[in-house]
């Protein structure tokens, strides 16, 4: 099973496109499209965010009829806190690329991003849906993924073929994120689409893509800062003509894989593309006595300002860390604790090791290892630095 | 009530004193010392830190006698993850005032600020003792107020004095703080060093410092990173000569009000020289329906990092406060919320309301007022941006 970034492609039975609608203030493409020939399972999951916009809430109600076929989303607005005017917005966009498409509105997912708080010129949907739909290409995949960037500065795509008792199968998938990027526990990231042409029932493609994003999606962070957008879809129609993936078989073992493979690329190419940013950082915590706590120590470090700053001027001060992780209401003992930078051990047991500072962290990868000697529970994060880039983006945008 | 920064001065039978000890990289007052010549009333609060600084430690441990007659402070090292080391050497300078002092080592405190993780060099604060001790001075409140400084701009001091009754006392503060700033709910916030000649047994000292501290130091956030160091004392002589206040008195609202006008404009000191602030930002959060939940809403948004580099650039990028009003385990509804941004409403129940940017929060001064439309709690607190010189401070520093 190979990864292919930017392979362009889709899988079987699958169309996109990306258009330029004028929502956005450049001349850039703004409005998406993925679609199946075929009815898809799907399956669905958004954002935990009480502050939800309003094709989140659309959507919702429209994944639960488990035959999803296509997704129409736009970037240059968010659609949320818009009312009760926002919500009919969300409606005609289904409604309109239903009607092209000849499908039932419930048949389609809507996704928005940009700026909260504003009207979504929905009459400038509407005028471009049919050039949208006109734009569908089995290649179409890579417009999609340009058409729904904001503060993006590069491509997110992603794709696996694998195989399913013999059957040459497909997923691919592109992303979009690149600020006010934090998993909340549950849900909690940007818009993702994954396209499959495998055949598996909407309920077992919902555990897979849930095991997925839990490692991927919801193992990154930038900011800390939940959105009110985040939306990850995968449709699956079955057109790779396997038999449909059963739970515990060899197969599902096969495309869980593959969404990880997928969901996994995107996620972390959303944290090299995070705003600003001038480092890529993993962040593992071992020896934790179960995996909730782990979670919550490695984003108490992946979300403190001044770890993140200290990354941002190549400072190997260890001693933010070892602050983030005593700030939340987490068992830690500060006598346990080792921490390595780069490979270097900078505290071992809770005592400080000497080190040379000079270019330890001087390269772009930068990985935090923090040993808590409590138990056998791990887990691995991503994050970014918090730059002059960051503000500059942040004080600027809007 | 009369409140006067930079005072100078010091409650009756209290000396003070700030010497350079050579713990600082450059050449500042670095120790300090704060002495009653009679017994004091004692409260401290501490950090919730789980990884907590040696002098923190200590000083939780001698603060339980009840009968603390002096605080030795450095700057330059917080003496944290320095393990038993770290502990001896705050042991050595508790011991070390106390034998200049002829007080027992219990009657001593200690605080350390600066960074985390080296060696305290005991030897130079051994050494500089007895000079600490001879530069106590009855004016020596504001060299106090500058020994504990680290990035700080300005020299954080003040003093109100009051009518107990009929007696005139009076009560004098420090602090410093810039940076990693952040209350949790219990206390976490920076040091302060509160004295009062005011007579006033322990237990009720306790009560009234905690409930200044609720609305001062725990209403405060700079950039949302608890520290290991923190720490408020209070001591209260009883030089004043007035009868010891009793709770529930007219007295204890007077001396209740005294710690709150201290605390309070100290608090607000360390958001004003927060590092790298370019903004002083009051959030107020109203019609909650109860006061923990009016307090996690306003710290969610205060320390949002979108929201602070949205400030930075002047940007009423309002959307954000929405997001991170919706973003944290607490109940709101988008559609009762109501934004204002310096007294012009942007969103009202839930309705974008148009507005002209250009300007609106130009100046220093930015106050956010948010309605939630459930209840009747509140909370106000404050905050400074995320700017260029935040990034430049704290990617330097160490």
């Amino acid at each position: 099973m190979k990864l292919v970034l930017n392979a362009g492609y889709l899988p079987k039975g699958f169309l996109a496109a990306g258009i330029q609608a004028g929502l956005k203030r450049r001349a850039r493409r703004d409005l998406g499209l993925l679609y199946s020939g075929a009815p898809c399972s799907a399956a669905a999951m958004f954002t935990a965010n009480k502050v939800e916009a309003a094709p989140v809430t659309l959507s919702r109600r429209h994944a639960r009829s488990g035959t999803v076929q296509a997704v129409i989303v736009n970037s240059g607005n968010a659609n949320c806190m818009t009312g009760a005017q926002g919500m009919r917005a969300a409606e005609t966009m289904a409604a309109a690329a239903a009607s092209v498409l000849r499908l039932k509105p419930a048949q389609v997912l809507v996704a928005s991003t940009g700026i909260i708080g504003r009207q979504l010129p929905v009459d400038k949907v509407l005028q471009a849906v049919p050039r949208l739909v006109e734009d569908l290409h089995p290649r179409g995949f890579s417009r999609l993924a340009d058409a729904i960037g904001t503060t993006d500065t590069f491509r997110k795509e992603a794709a696996v073929s694998f195989s399913l008792g013999g059957v040459r199968a497909t997923l691919c998938g592109v992303a979009k994120g690149a600020g006010m990027i934090a998993p909340r526990m549950r849900l909690a990231t940007m818009l993702s689409f994954l396209a499959t042409d495998a055949a598996v029932a909407p309920a077992l493609l919902r555990t897979v893509l849930r095991e997925a994003v839990e490692g991927s999606f919801n193992a990154i962070t930038v900011d800390g800062c939940m959105s009110t957008n985040d939306m990850v879809v995968a449709l699956a129609n079955g057109a790779a003509g396997n038999r449909p993936v059963r739970a515990g078989s060899r197969d599902h073992g096969v495309l869980a894989g593959a969404m990880r493979a997928v969901c996994t690329a995107l996620a972390k190419m959303i944290v090299q593309d995070a705003e600003g940013a001038t480092k890529f950082i993993t962040i593992d915590v071992t020896g934790a006595s179960d995996g909730r706590q782990a979670e919550a120590l490695a984003f108490a470090v992946a979300n403190s300002v001044l770890f993140k700053t200290a990354m941002a001027g190549s400072n190997p001060n260890w001693g933010r860390i070892a602050a983030a992780l005593g700030s939340i209401p987490a068992r830690v003992d500060a006598r346990k604790m080792t921490i390595a930078l780069n490979g270097r051990i900078v505290l071992r047991a809770g005592r400080p090791v000497p080190f040379e500072k000079k270019d330890l962290l001087r390269g772009r990868e930068v990985h935090v290892v923090i040993r808590l000697g409590q138990g056998k529970a791990a887990k691995r994060v991503w994050t970014s630095d918090l730059s002059y880039g960051y503000v500059r983006i942040n004080a600027a945008y809007n």
